[in-house]
């Protein structure tokens, strides 16, 4: 009998797996029948939640993480990182006592994020710093190009400003970016929405256009703030962004030492079993 | 503290609610937000497990029904019958020791319908006549048009025949039915698998292209049988098609009284409990 809980921060979806000791055989057909919207729970990934002593797969730096996040994509791929992932699984953490509010360590593939939650409400995870390369490129949708400012968040990522969101058009098509990157790019469109308040759209690489990202939102964040060309108040905790994007509302703070803090709901919608059928593989 | 079933027929599925007493206040909100894919579980549709008894409203004849199928769609609005949702909700029934597997009678807004069903397998359900009013109908996608079948199962429904389901395109937009329905109408597609075996694809009013359709299936299978001049063998329970609707496999067999019985599979894929978000008004 496996458990599991669903999940979303800024409606990207999970199904998490409580698996504390490792003993879940989490193959890539499982994965896949889990996020499968119809005949599954339906998900944009799955979180396993495994002590991480309990896995030594995978892990290039436990450090002092109790819990290892095992994140895999709806195609039952090995994925390295999610902001919006790593806040859902925290938050279960707490929520099932299984770790306490406050700040801890959780081990991804790609080293341990330091997380901060209470017990209810907002979760922050610190997404690390960002590098602008300040390297030019051109983004084409159907007939129209802008200039992108390039964006390092761990991953890839160009930002297009627009007067209105509706320009980047129905964002069927991945757009066109050139010069390209040699394992394509997530996209970026935005348009201001007050002082320091952005709303975005995004074209996720190898997935299409999502109702949110987390590297987005911080990519999104850092090409605001260097084209607005403000720095944090004195004596603040950073400067900091509210970053709509078409799931909710996200804020992310650049601290002073160069990281940013990506803050938003995480929000934990049913609990259960699943049913027979999974075993029988029908 | 609210209990939920996820099941599909299919792969048209549903979010099954129990509530044997009728205590449950459905909201139109509370179903939308229960059938968002991202923020809630995701469905087609709610089905409501309630007692005939328990609940004076909207039932127009229980007779010796135990169970009344409250179903609404995804949009909240209250929805009449579905072929694949009274399946699931039969299955349900039996797996919960709700009901006994054999022959039940399932009280909905269209009066009782008779499932039969065992303790596990495929789902039987009565979907009642269907009438063959004789009009021709002409039905376009883009530049290409064909002549189409009309049938009514209850709900309306032109039938189209094809060489390759390929021919009718991705049917983003509802086709163009002439002469046309004053309520709209559901629209099948339909190409030869092999001898008394269709496959289709269906464009429902109002939705969309979906993955199964119970009406649909049974439209297709008269309109078939009609083109294909063939009745019941001598001595059979009725004249019977398979027929491959996008999310997997149904048989319609049509009996000598001229009901039309539905048979497909009918999976509940996980259980559990709602959490706190959804009293929130979050």
């Amino acid at each position: 009998m496996i458990r599991f809980v669903k999940g979303h921060g800024t409606e990207n979806d999970f199904v998490l797996l409580p698996d504390p000791d490792g003993t879940l055989d989490l193959t890539d057909d499982l994965v896949r029948r889990l996020c499968d919207r119809r005949a599954g729970i339906g998900g944009d990934g799955v979180l396993r939640v495994v002590r991480a002593a309990a896995d030594a797969d995978g892990r290039p730096m436990a450090g002092d993480a109790e819990w290892f996040m095992d994140y895999r994509n709806a195609d039952g791929s090995v994925a390295e990182m999610c902001g919006n992932g790593i806040r859902v699984f925290a938050r279960f953490l707490v929520s099932e006592g299984l770790a306490p509010a406050g700040t801890m360590p959780i081990a991804t593939r790609v080293g341990v994020k330091e997380v901060r939650l209470g017990t209810s409400g907002d979760v922050t995870v610190d997404m690390g710093p960002a590098r602008l390369p300040g390297s030019d490129h051109k983004v084409t949708v159907g007939a129209r190009s802008w200039p992108a400012v390039e964006v390092d968040v761990g991953n890839p990522h160009v930002v297009v400003f627009l007067d209105d969101l509706a320009e980047a058009g129905t964002l069927d098509e991945a757009p066109t970016v050139e010069p390209g990157f040699p394992d394509g790019v997530n996209v970026e469109f935005v348009a201001d929405r007050g002082p320091r308040h952005v709303a975005l759209r995004v074209h996720e690489r190898g997935v299409g256009e999502t109702r949110s990202c987390g590297t987005g939102a911080c990519a999104v964040m850092v090409a605001s703030a260097r084209r607005d060309d403000v720095t944090a108040p004195a004596g603040s905790e950073g400067l900091s962004y509210v970053v709509d994007v078409p799931g909710g509302r996200l804020t992310v703070t650049e601290r002073a030492d160069g990281h940013l803090e990506l803050t938003g709901p995480a929000k934990l919608v049913a609990h259960g079993t699943l049913d027979g059928v999974w075993s029988a593989g029908e």
